[in-house]
């Protein structure tokens, strides 16, 4: 029976400064940690999680009672075991499961921030775990993640060269494409379309839940791959033999999503969906350094993995790649891997034998 | 300066029967045709538009005054010539441009149908085509489309076997698989989240606009290229020079989906965008036939081009295949050509010598 997720919080007073300039009045972290910091502190991983991921990772959830989101990942005999590591996960700045966000008090008005709320980075979010990092004393570490977990782990060997001794880059870019913005963009329309929504000022307790879960439901279909659609439901109908000449969800690939949709309500706040997805299309690590990717990488002394899948059309392996050559040409020590998988992004969270492989050996050469 | 494109209306009075045994009271059909139909009426060819196109293929379109939708394929000097060809185009059943769809008047109500449209198929407005071809007194025909276009085309060939002579049929598929239909689903559950969609009874002159739009940037993704997006916009930025820590349009893809959302709701109808969209996630030519594809063209004595985009992910070219791979064991004369394209589904209503030249060459040796 695995353990209930902790759900700590830190509080720092401190006004904590935006990549906009924008001045956060204090910062609060909701985060989870499994394991033991060792006397060296040297053995701690952070794991970043990805848009609608939270800090619980591991043990089971103690919000939903289920799983944590990645505990193929992290646990005993897993690639990334509290028995080996101090692990450490925080639900990133702007989100909805603890750490400062668009759900939380402003105190210059009392009430939730919604669109008050500044926009955020992807530093900005990398910047709020190390304050937690900080706390904890720890000087250097590893980071890894998945999607914009991913992101957050380039970043990090960015932001703090000096710190990082290993990332683990998964399904992920150093920048988000036109057609990664263009999905975000149509989820946020379908938010802010939604009459609820209220220019973001909806009061506690409800949501936009409509415009939502359309946003999730687009987005979901890049989570997966055709391949993996076809396999998984093709154009088999849910609890019927013939098609209803209706617009009730004949096929089972719609009811699926709808059912995707909805559940993802219950969970996830609308304003929060909208400052993550903008974090992921400002995020271009080589644009201050005049688009030359290596150079945003010249002073690390990490050791890197970078692994993607075959059937990722949303961060495909060309995107690992760049990642690749610019670390080469960073002279930084990488690994790559491209791994064959029909789930299309979502393979990430997936149980995938050899996705464990690669991050248990790295780990265990790097850690 | 080219010729304004006709507007005419053809008005069958008598009941027409729908493929889910729902009966219509009566039929009117919008349709355009240039050129002339010659004494043996043997030079045919019949053009069916796309998901949001309409019967003005050519000339120009009265009420936008712009060109219609594939003037590069049909007029003067071009592939379908109306020098040498009798020209048709109708508006498909269940559209928003003079055939009878769900904003037509319900005689049994007075007021448009909406909602109270019975879901119709490809086959539908197959059927409502061929009432108009035999209006003419036309035996035979070549049959040619693009996307939605070519599904009708095919099934021209199926439903009509000893009427069609040549098909052609260009980036389109046999059957919508689950990954189209997710999109669609997509789409019909923004529109449907619009509370001024009204279960479909929004009065006339007023659209579900938001929702509508953000079902149709979420589908013009689709009709585009990961690589051309990239190339047409890549990380842009609209109007100026970093990026405004906000949720304006900041990329130019963003800017330039949100217009595709918006006019495409001047020139759309929202209730037309269910079903007909309804209809293609229906179509699967091969499951009367137990899933046997070759089986449905077994009694075709029609010669087919097939045609597919390289960067066309909405109808990739392994559905092209499947089409070209099913005729081949039916016996039916068929070319397949892959054309290199970058710029995706949409490649079809471009400028694209290639393609002109396959439908020259196959119409030239056709009709």
């Amino acid at each position: 029976m695995p353990d209930i997720s902790p759900d700590y919080r830190l509080h720092l007073p401190q006004p904590f400064t935006l990549a906009s300039g924008a001045v956060l009045p204090a910062l609060e972290i909701g985060y989870a940690t499994y394991g033991t910091l060792d006397a060296a502190r040297s053995n701690a991983v952070l794991v970043c999680h990805a848009l609608t991921g939270n800090q619980h990772v591991a043990g089971v959830d103690p919000r939903t009672g289920k799983p944590g989101w990645w505990t193929r990942m992290v646990g005993p005999g897993k690639p990334i075991d509290p028995a080996r590591h101090f692990v450490v996960c925080a639900n990133v700045l702007g989100g909805c499961s603890g750490t400062t966000g668009p759900t939380s008090r402003d105190p210059a008005t009392g009430a939730a921030y919604g669109m008050g709320f500044p926009v955020i980075t992807i530093r900005d979010m990398v910047t709020a775990q190390a304050a937690l990092i900080d706390h904890f004393g720890i000087d250097t570490l590893a980071v890894v993640g998945g999607s914009m977990g991913g992101m957050q782990a380039l970043d990090w060997a960015v932001a703090f060269p000096e710190r990082v001794r290993a990332v683990v880059a998964i399904a992920t870019a150093a920048r988000h494409s036109a057609q990664n913005i263009a999905f975000h963009e149509v989820g946020r329309q379908a938010i802010m379309a939604d009459p609820a929504w209220a220019g973001g000022a909806y009061p506690p307790g409800t949501q936009p839940s409509a415009g939502l879960s359309v946003a999730r439901m687009a987005a979901h279909i890049t989570y997966l791959s055709e391949a993996g659609l076809t396999e998984k439901f093709g154009r088999r109908l849910q609890d019927r033999d013939a098609v209803s000449f209706g617009f009730d969800a004949d096929f089972q690939v719609e009811s699926y999503l709808r059912h995707q949709g909805l559940s993802f309500t219950e969970r996830f706040d609308a304003n929060s969906y909208l400052y993550i997805t903008r974090a992921m299309d400002y995020f271009d690590l080589a644009a201050p350094f005049d688009g030359r990717l290596a150079a945003a990488f010249a002073g690390t002394r990490a050791r890197f993995a970078v692994v993607s899948f075959t059937s990722d059309w949303l961060y495909p392996t060309a995107e690992s790649r760049r990642i690749v050559h610019a670390l080469n040409a960073a002279g930084a020590a990488v690994s790559f891997v491209e791994l064959d998988s029909p789930f299309g992004h979502d393979a990430f969270l997936l149980d995938a034998p050899n996705l464990n492989r690669v991050v248990d050996g790295f780990l265990q050469a790097s850690v």
